[in-house]
């Protein structure tokens, strides 16, 4: 255990910011944390575009089903998915791009949380606190169009980061048996690890709601995986040049 | 600037590991910062794989198109995006898993990359190297049968983490500038910056390879997307479960 492993393991997001700003220079250095992760190849397939005009910010806001941080923390920050920067070098040294594979796709995808995630712990070392917005995609046309996207760019997700006005409690996860295995695949003890699990959150969301909250893990997964998530996706995706193929 | 990111801004790839082993309880503290990172409505879409069976470690080195660290490094772990384990307590709850969106594909990759780069950076806090092996992706139908991968449930990518038995530079990236931008996107200037940075990049070859290594971004580009990249990977996900939808 170090300073380092003891922030990560207390991380939780932040959904209430005092109103500092977050410095230019402060961001940069975020950032550039962000651009020190691995990426694949050295694609660097990550944008981020900063956004601090409050009419925009709202815009966002709305897009993301009403989340008001999206507007007031410190900054906000969307984070792009880019493989047209790589194609127009390709283009310029004489290739053709050869656009829609689902592999690039996923590199392009993996590289942008992976430097996001970096960025996180940046900010995190900073005593800032953080709040991923996976809500952009609801409307990622909308978001495109806003930001001014090309094609062969999407939103991943926005990052909300700021001095934290709440201190909540870190969300408990799943017994680490249930996710780290040894050799092969095993799913013996899982249901047994879940109910647990689903007892243990039940407790966390009763105590932080003085009882108002009955929910646990395996009823969160049928709200999430049990219906049609976002289903505008892959039409989007197929628009903007992501044909999946 | 503190410690934390300064070791952000000095990773880079290890590939030559010494013979010490990584154990068994840093394994375990280091996945525990991985589970520890956000996660898209909770869903906890991770599933690592430890291999420590030298034969399997080849197979796997041999999958990833010879890379002798997969077999010989500290310890060897295969980052899988999992949506069966929240499938099976929808359905435990009396849902019914929608299956193939593509939004949950992307939730379940992006949830693998953040936890993975926690894991990483908690690596790396306690001096060990590490290096993706998004090679896994050469044959991830290999991996999922080695590994007995059921459906809903790829291989991401795989991480080597171990002793460093070399101490590499850090690899120049972008010019910041062409990566973070303020309220719109901006292509203004990205050819001279690119430019800029190939001869950065070529530069830091050159001088790696006494001379030997005559590339640079664009030229890797090309190489990259220039060209169709892992074709099998949409119809080993197809009949995975992952239909993109």
């Amino acid at each position: 255990m170090n300073a380092t492993i003891e922030r990560l393991l207390g991380h939780r997001s932040i959904r209430k910011f005092t109103d500092e700003v977050v410095p230019d220079e402060t961001i940069r250095t975020i950032v550039a944390c962000g651009q020190a992760a691995a990426t694949s190849s050295n694609v660097q397939a990550t944008t981020v575009v900063q956004v601090k005009r409050m009419v925009t910010r709202e815009q966002l806001a709305a897009f993301a089903g009403g989340q008001p941080y999206v507007a007031t923390a410190g900054a906000f920050l969307v984070w792009c998915a880019d493989l047209r920067r790589a194609a127009e070098a390709c283009r310029r040294t004489g290739g053709d791009f050869e656009p829609g594979m689902t592999e690039h796709f996923i590199i392009a995808t993996i590289d942008v949380a992976l430097a996001a995630q970096n960025a996180v712990v940046a900010a995190e070392s900073l005593d800032y606190g953080i709040c991923y917005i996976g809500g952009l995609r609801n409307n990622p046309a909308g978001v495109a169009e806003l930001l001014g996207l090309p094609d062969q760019v999407y939103p991943v997700f926005g990052l909300c980061i700021g001095r934290p006005a709440q201190d909540p409690e870190v969300k408990p996860r799943l017994p680490i048996e249930a996710v780290l295995m040894q050799e092969r695949y095993d799913e013996d003890g899982e249901e047994a690890r879940v109910a647990e699990y689903d007892e243990t959150l039940a407790r966390y969301y009763r105590d932080r709601t003085g009882g108002n909250k009955e929910s646990h893990w395996s009823i969160e997964m049928r709200a999430l995986v049990g219906k049609e998530s976002r289903p505008h996706m892959r039409g989007f995706l197929d628009e903007r040049g992501f044909k999946m193929r």
